[in-house]
Formats: C-alpha cells, sequence, structure tokens
C-alpha cells in the first residue's frame, strides 16, 4: 500500500491525482505547513528535504514530483500514463515535467519562499513583484509549444496532465491572468471536470 | 547521429559526459553564452527556452538535463546507466537527479542568474551572499544521503553520477569547501580520473 503525504495548494497535488489515475490502492497523510511539521523530526525522518510530496513504498520512500509521477507511471503499466516503451517520448514527457519543475515552481516559489536564496526583506519584496512576469513567461513557453489537445502530449493522457493542471491553478495567486493562455486555460478547464481530480481535491480538503 | 549543444561550464557537460558512457555516435556545438547566442533566433529555433544542454536526435530536440541523461541511459541499454526494469531504482536515480537539478543547480543560478528572479542590484547581491550557505545546504544533504560509494547509487554507475560531477566542479566558484563534503570530493576525484570524462571536458574547452 502506498501513501502520499501531501500538503493541499502544493505540488503533491500532481502525484495525487495521477495516483487516481493509476487506478493505485493508496493512503494519504496531510502535512501542514502552517503547523511546519515540514521541518520536525517526525516528516524530517520521512523526507530529509523537508518538501511535500513524498511517497512512501514498500521497498522505501521517494520524492521529487516528476520522479514520483513516472514512478507512478512505470508501476502501473495498464493506465498507460507515460510511454516507457519509447525513449524519445517518454524524454519529451520528462523534459515536460522537468520544466514545470525547475523553472515554473522554482519561479513561482518566489513570491513565498524567497528566504531559501536571500535573506533580505526587500530582497523578498522585489522577488514577489517578479513572479508575475516570471510565471507568466514560463505558462507563455508552454501555451506557444502545446499541442491542440487534447492534453499536454496530444491524444494520450499523460503524467505531464495532473502537474500543469497543479501548476495552472496558482495562476491568479502569482498574478497571471489565464484568459492570456487559453490552451492551458481550456487544459486546466478539461482536468476540472474529471471525476479523478475532483476527488484528489476533495481528499485534500477534507 | 545526435548533436549537443553546450557551453562550457555548464550542466550540458553531464549529458556530454553520458554520451561518452553509452558509447553514442554524437557531436557537440559550442553556444556562447558570452556572445549571448543562447538568446539568438538561431539557437531558440532549437531550443526556445534560450539554454542549454539541447540534444539533436532523429526525431526531434529534447532538452532539461534528467531527461536527456534518462533518454541516453534507455536508448542505450548495455551501457547499464540506469536500472529501466526496476521502477523503483529508477525513481531513486531520477529523484537524486531532480534535487541536483531543481534544488542544487536552482540555488547555484543565484550567483549569476538573479534577474531571472529579481530586478534590483541589491537583490542581486543579496542573492550572491547566501549561495555559499545554500549549495551548501544541498551538499550537505546529498553527503549525508550517499552511500559508500564508489559511485551515488552505491556499487553501479548510473547517470546521476556525471551529474555530481558536473555540479560538484562547481563548489569553490560558490564559495563551498569541499573538504566539509569527503564522499562528494572522493566521487569526483574518481569521475575526474575517467578517460571518458576527461574526454568530455577537453572537448568543451578545445
Amino acid at each position: 500500500m502506498l501513501k502520499l503525504y501531501y500538503t493541499p495548494d502544493t505540488c503533491a497535488l500532481a502525484s495525487h491525482i495521477a495516483l487516481n489515475d493509476a487506478g493505485a490502492d493508496y493512503t494519504i497523510a496531510r502535512i501542514s505547513f502552517a503547523g511546519e511539521e515540514q521541518r520536525k523530526p517526525e516528516y524530517l525522518a520521512i523526507n530529509p528535504k523537508g518538501r511535500v510530496p513524498a511517497l512512501v513504498t514498500n521497498r522505501g520512500i521517494l520524492t521529487e514530483t516528476p520522479a514520483i509521477l513516472a514512478f507512478i507511471a512505470q508501476s502501473y503499466p495498464r493506465a498507460a500514463l507515460a510511454p516507457f516503451d519509447d525513449p524519445f517520448r517518454l524524454a519529451q514527457v520528462q523534459a515536460f515535467n522537468l520544466y514545470l519543475c525547475a523553472t515554473l515552481h522554482v519561479a513561482h516559489s518566489h513570491r513565498m519562499r524567497g528566504a531559501r536564496w536571500a535573506d533580505e526583506a526587500a530582497s523578498f519584496a522585489d522577488m514577489q513583484r517578479k513572479v508575475p512576469e516570471s510565471v507568466a513567461a514560463c505558462f507563455r513557453l508552454i501555451e506557444d509549444n502545446m499541442p491542440a489537445g487534447p492534453w499536454v502530449m496530444g491524444e494520450s493522457y499523460t503524467i505531464c496532465d495532473p502537474y500543469l493542471f497543479t501548476m495552472a491553478q496558482w495562476m491568479e495567486a502569482d498574478g497571471v491572468d489565464p484568459a492570456r493562455f487559453p490552451k492551458v486555460s481550456d487544459h486546466r478547464r478539461r482536468m476540472s471536470e474529471r471525476s479523478r481530480v475532483r476527488s484528489a481535491i476533495a481528499a485534500e480538503l477534507a
């Protein structure tokens, strides 16, 4: 039985949705950022990085969203969530998720997590002012390179879809106007209508 | 024939070494950051992100180091550079590389690339002051969780090894004392003695 450590409104939602997509048997465990639970010894024993998500498996604990998403896809091949039989297509899937992880999410994190990279209040304020521009630039690149759909990789639903949906949920809070990105917004609406997505969000807020 | 776009002293070195490890048939093409070539239309047509590395394949162009490394490993299975037959071990390999990409490299980038996330000179200076601490914290986590070796994943050499080596090359410039991280330093020395590593570095500087 898998166990997903998550915090609501974080990138952990992508793994949560993917577990539903895979038809996996799993439980979830909430880590409260408000209570700083991610920095307490109990959680650091699970994930020394002090972040979510963390996925407990019968062989050990996995971290890092793109790695967890690929693990879910490879572990539940019948769900066909990633093209593991095609190295080039798989690399395209992974490259998309890498961009979300290492560029879009990082840009977003400068709104609330500036203390990772600077010390002065003035720097944090400067970073926060830049977020609408830097996050929008990421969505511009995604929008301009996305196929017509219905999914990120075209006809096939993959582990890119729950991850993009999760990041797109943060647009308004990051000061980015979704109307500027019609393909991303259509994708977000399409995802939000899926019962597997709705049930993951509902479970996180329960 | 593969073609790797690179810039010396960047993370592209990891993919370059992995191509040697795989025994791949490839060429390299240098992009000059000093000449701002990564922002010129000719290169943006190859990689709209304006970054290196980019790997041109006979099916299209791939970006993002962890995705390129996994592609190389899966495309040259005889080199056994990643455990594609074991979802959990593969996810561990990917999670390690993700941490390098999205946490260590991002911390490092605040020394020279602060304009991605802020606008004020004072913020850039603040970010630069923080780099020795934030990068060292990443190497602390790696050091404390690394097996005895000889490689990142233990007995088996994987695509984690050229990537860690590449990032460890930046320690001194980032103000991090390698002596604080004996396992990482041993690994770096062991890697630097490999002819596949030396030839990649020599080719980039030629």
